[in-house]
């Protein structure tokens, strides 16, 4: 059974007692038996990161926690790396810049071996630029401005999450323009905007919502009518009728069908 | 017949040729034959914004610009105030704090006088805490964080437009989970989110959009289901198929039936 993804909308708390994302992420990889692997590839202060995150897998009860420094597509090519991720149970990626991610792993053997590890059912996790990258295509970057073909920048990421773009620090970013620029103009993506301190948990077709934020879903694939500009003309686009959900912890989604779901507690009362 | 409305989301250009907002609002008030009223009392700097836009509606050919300076309800009790607004064809509040603006004017000669020429034909128009005022609930502040009732704080508006909740500074403060929280806490209300240098014109149960952004409309009337926690105990909210449109410049949109509307170009095409 292929492996969950956790999607994580950056700035997570680390906070012993308040750190329900990363006490999940450590106990789908198996607890006290989890063999995490963190990669910080995205991040311009890896050590930092990786002491960051080992501290924080420890103190949850993960005896072993692997940094896999990764910053050449030298080392995403050798078999130090790969042979790492043979055993991982886990592999967590930090943030930092998206595009760094899919220059140094994008093609290697390292994206490889992540994505027969997945297939086999270990656990992937990132969080802010660790998030975006997760789906096909992904956000490079943008602005709040104007809803229009400028606002939003593009690019395939690394393909563990079809069907979606992921926008992290939503609400604290104030991304809703971005976000609607790049889903207005592929509605067939499905748009999901995670605040921080928040996630989602995907499993199969279905994620659940952790955390203390929430998850803003906008499907366009219904829309009544979509106008926007050429790229080369630009100017503001026009959306109308597309479906907004707000999803806070508890709350589950099916992306197949693009439709929130009874919470999991409600599921044994009807 | 009822006066025009035009509700601006905020930094409106002044600009001598991009300045289209406040030239329809001068148009809109009888051009050089205008008799135009500011009132600056939701600014801490009334002088500057009087000034301000006493020089944009000159050089746009309005001859006549009086400021209205009311900075006491002795002042909007006062016959000086009532008998210069006998004769405005326009009257235009600038940004500011939007609780100065119903704590001074609320229920005073001058509300009185606003809304009966307004009723016979008045233009009245209002930026940013100018613009939030107008709806019969208003936005007071709030939060980016969460989709929660402790996210956001209404209060009776001025009550110049009924049905809407008016937010502003839209995309560029990131208000999105703001008027989330309020809409669906209220959804009974319209959300309307105003991007800067973007206005709507208010003609009846129809707006049309002007200006550089988008409006942004939140409309939680047909959700499928909204769990929202008490206000004492807090919490995030859920919210499930609210519809969103973005509309930029030419767009209509009917507030009655709400629903968009094609562009008035377009109107003698079919």
């Amino acid at each position: 059974m292929p492996g969950k993804l956790l999607v994580i909308g950056g700035a997570e708390s680390h906070d012993a007692g308040d750190d329900e994302i990363l006490e999940r992420f450590v106990l789908l990889a198996g607890g006290a038996d989890a063999n995490l692997v963190v990669i910080a590839t995205a991040s311009e202060s890896p050590a930092e990161r990786e002491k960051e995150y080992a501290e924080a897998f420890h103190r949850l009860g993960a005896e072993r926690v692997t940094p896999l420094r990764l910053e050449s597509r030298e080392d995403a090519n050798g078999d130090l790396a790969t042979s790492a991720l043979e055993r991982a149970t886990g592999v967590f990626f930090t943030g930092g810049d998206q595009l760094r991610i899919t220059t140094v792993l994008g093609g290697s053997k390292v994206d490889s071996a992540l994505h027969a590890r997945l297939a086999e059912g270990m656990v992937l996790a990132g969080t802010s630029a660790g998030a975006a990258m997760m789906s096909s295509t992904m956000i490079l970057g943008g602005s709040v401005a104007t809803v229009s073909s400028a606002s939003v920048r593009t690019g395939p990421g690394m393909e563990f999450l079809p069907g979606v773009l992921i926008d992290m620090h939503f609400a604290e970013r104030g991304r809703l323009n971005r976000l609607l620029s790049a889903i207005a103009m592929f509605p067939h993506e499905l748009g999901l905007g995670i605040d921080e301190n928040t996630a989602i948990l995907v499993d199969g077709d279905v994620f659940e919502v952790l955390g203390r934020g929430t998850v803003t879903v906008i499907d366009a694939g219904q829309a009544r009518d979509i106008s926007c500009p050429s790229v080369d003309a630009g100017g503001p686009i026009a959306l109308w009728g597309a479906q907004l959900h707000v999803l806070p912890a508890g709350h589950r989604f099916n992306l197949t069908e693009r439709m929130p779901m009874r919470r999991a507690e409600e599921d044994h009362a009807h």
